[in-house]
């Protein structure tokens, strides 16, 4: 194989990325941003042999424990489930929750063959009855398989006696009811506060 | 920066891919194929150091000369000008030529600032009046900036005594005219066949 097919070829590794945007990829790269390969090389080198996982939340970090579970202001009481680094930086950019996460890498997806042991749950359960954590906040995301993976945390942590609450569902800030969903607008309903 | 932070700021450098796919790219890549993170750093460096221009062709080779322009079958006397190697590669799965080609790596564009010699044009014309070639034939794409750099090589080889060919403009092959856009079948019309 050639240095070029060679690089196509591992370049449609990348997710999202077929046999064209690969071509252009390579093309772009070896015409007109040699510097940029060998950059991107180099980052990836490092990202693999420095990356791993916080021992505490599962998440990306270069050290044994990441800064977010090191941090001795935070609450260590709450602790919220996310499915990825995404979603905690989301979380995060809130600056209205000050405890500590929780991150599963995934979500259980029956069809895919990801089930709860893929996503690392035992770790999750060890750490939320590590006897600091009141209650777990369940911050998956709100699709089928997100809802899933909240319902299967919810069950197991209730039986081990602990409180479990789910981001509220509702009507986005900021919206126009008319331009909003019908399952949004029942959800918010269903869910609605005195005041 | 942090290793992550190194990898995504790398992989924008992609063309076409943004933070969001980037983030995307580098969190699939560290936690579900990491052997391909390592893959792709090696194919990247290797098609930095060994891929280079055919001294004759211009297109990505490893060697001095290209395979296209070494084989001793091929017809010297026609000559196809591409704008890349992917159009080399359209061409050549016709099997319906059988001469060498010059591949540009690029179009005239002057709104991006790319003038001939940013193309090579200078090693074109030196290329193309070697005294075996004896026609060229422009098949760099039918788009504005393609057509204008067709005109530009056409004018420049026909003072210089050479014949100067264009792929014909057309409908294309197994096509109803109902739904060809106008300008094709306009094209068409002007530049109908006797037969």
């Amino acid at each position: 194989m050639s240095a070029l097919d060679g690089l196509i070829e591992a370049l449609r590794r990348l997710p999202g990325i077929g046999v064209k945007s690969a071509s252009r990829m390579a093309f772009h790269m070896l015409q007109h941003d040699r510097e940029g390969a060998q950059v991107l090389a180099q980052a990836l080198q490092q990202a693999v042999s420095r990356i791993r996982h916080c021992s505490q939340c599962h998440t990306f970090t270069e050290d044994e424990v990441c800064a977010t579970c090191r941090d001795a202001q935070r609450d260590r009481s709450k602790l919220c489930v996310v499915e990825t680094p995404a979603d905690q930086a989301a979380v995060e950019r809130t600056s209205a929750f000050r405890g500590l996460y929780f991150v599963l890498m995934g979500k259980l997806s029956p069809l895919d063959g990801i089930g709860p042991k893929d996503i690392g749950l035992g770790k999750l359960f060890a750490r939320a009855t590590d006897g600091a954590v009141q209650e777990v906040i369940l911050a998956t995301n709100f699709t089928a398989e997100g809802e899933a993976t909240a319902h299967v945390i919810a069950e197991a942590l209730k039986q081990r006696g602990l409180k479990v609450t789910r981001l509220a569902r509702g009507v986005p800030a900021g919206s126009e009811l008319e331009y909003v969903d019908l399952g949004t607008i029942a959800h918010a309903l269903v869910e609605r506060r005195e005041r």
